[in-house]
């Protein structure tokens, strides 16, 4: 059964807005919600068709199909959606290398840089306060879990980047040099721009090193990756040179 | 002006039925359009809101945004709709390096791999029957133009790895080795599978080298990488061993 508060409060964490106030996001599916009640995240309440849980009697809430209908924001309704508090953030470890976003909207390609982070063992994410919201549900759907894996943090990007001046910092440019042959390190701070724009002029004064993945067909050469596959092939580059 | 039987014909494109009725496929929006039109791709028509484009004037349809809307499939209608005609397949040259897919269903993945094809100079992407059409829009848009700079052919996959006995076969699995330390060659075929299922075990049973990217993190042990992301460090690998 889900009351009418409890509805309201669900739909409204679709909204940045609504989860500022509450301090929750929502997430929806089997796998996604089973990752999450295995993590150190807290689980608020859980709403779920099927008895397929593990969780606390008082937070667990048994509806129907209709009910899940009118709670899902997917077209066709998982199992359950499930209610989290968000973590507060922790602090970021410049002793180690870091993935920072300058300005990135899809929440797809968010989704897909933070399951990156998570395979190549990136314990921090510094996004500037106009990348998307990372618990916007299609993001905390796209993550499949790595979520509750990365330390993700909501800084001024220019600001966190001049507080560090030692730290070396990467950024992906048309113009940088070749990646495979740039100097690399296993610590720093590696920043990916907006899809559209790129890494930001303000932005682009502080990197120390500029680096691209170097084109190997007949592209036009405006062309540039997708920001989500280019993260990919620099987080490989990076560590497999730390590790060979 | 777009005549009902026009809009019937554009709507019938969504379907692959329709495409392979017809031999046409749509792309909608100013920067897709203008990569085709300056393609070898054969124009059939265009419709289009606004006078932007250079194009045959007995193929171009001018229109209202009223009619736009009843033709676009997008949420927020572009500029123009236009319709091309679907290539022939070319000849697959199996002595450069090629890409192979098995079973890849979501076109967005389907997109994003022919864009890293694109980037990565392979000329022939062999796609088993049972991938996702790249005709279809939304890998189409996903493309953004490169599906004319690829040779994209749909084929018997087996039957195609069978066919071509001595080129090197790399595939990725949970279980194969790393490929940052595996031996790799110019030319030969990557294998890459399905979302969900990998690569199906009648196509495993020819691979001649299993790969791995190894993950860094914490990440859970049954977790993999999404195809796309998968391909692009895969090619990334490739390429930069094979020019330093």
């Amino acid at each position: 059964m889900v009351s009418k508060s409890q509805i309201k409060l669900i739909t409204s964490l679709e909204q940045k807005k609504g989860r500022s106030k509450t301090g929750l996001f929502m997430v929806e599916g089997r796998k996604g919600i089973a990752e999450l009640l295995s993590s150190p995240f807290k689980l608020h309440s859980l709403f779920t068709a099927e008895d397929i849980f593990v969780s606390p009697q008082e937070k667990t809430f048994t509806i129907t199909q209709a009910e899940l209908k009118k709670i899902s924001r997917l077209k066709t309704a998982q199992t359950a959606v499930a209610l989290f508090e968000i973590p507060t953030e922790k602090r970021v470890n410049t002793q180690k290398l870091i993935v920072a976003l300058d300005g990135v909207r899809d929440p797809g390609n968010l989704g897909t840089i933070i399951r990156l982070c998570d395979w190549f063992g990136i314990e921090d994410l510094v996004c500037s306060v106009d990348t998307v919201d990372c618990y916007n549900p299609k993001v905390v759907q796209a993550t499949m879990g790595s979520i509750t894996r990365v330390n993700i943090v909501y800084k001024n990007l220019l600001q966190f980047l001049e507080e560090n001046p030692s730290a070396p910092k990467w950024g992906t440019f048309l113009d940088g040099s070749n990646i495979y042959k740039s100097e690399i390190s296993e610590k720093g701070i590696i920043i990916l721009g907006n899809e559209a724009n790129g890494i930001s002029s303000e932005i682009e004064e502080v990197i120390s090193s500029k680096i691209h993945i170097p084109q190997f067909g007949t592209a036009a050469e405006t062309e540039s990756l997708n920001v989500a596959t280019a993260t990919a092939i620099v987080l490989s580059e990076f560590k497999r040179r730390t590790i060979n």
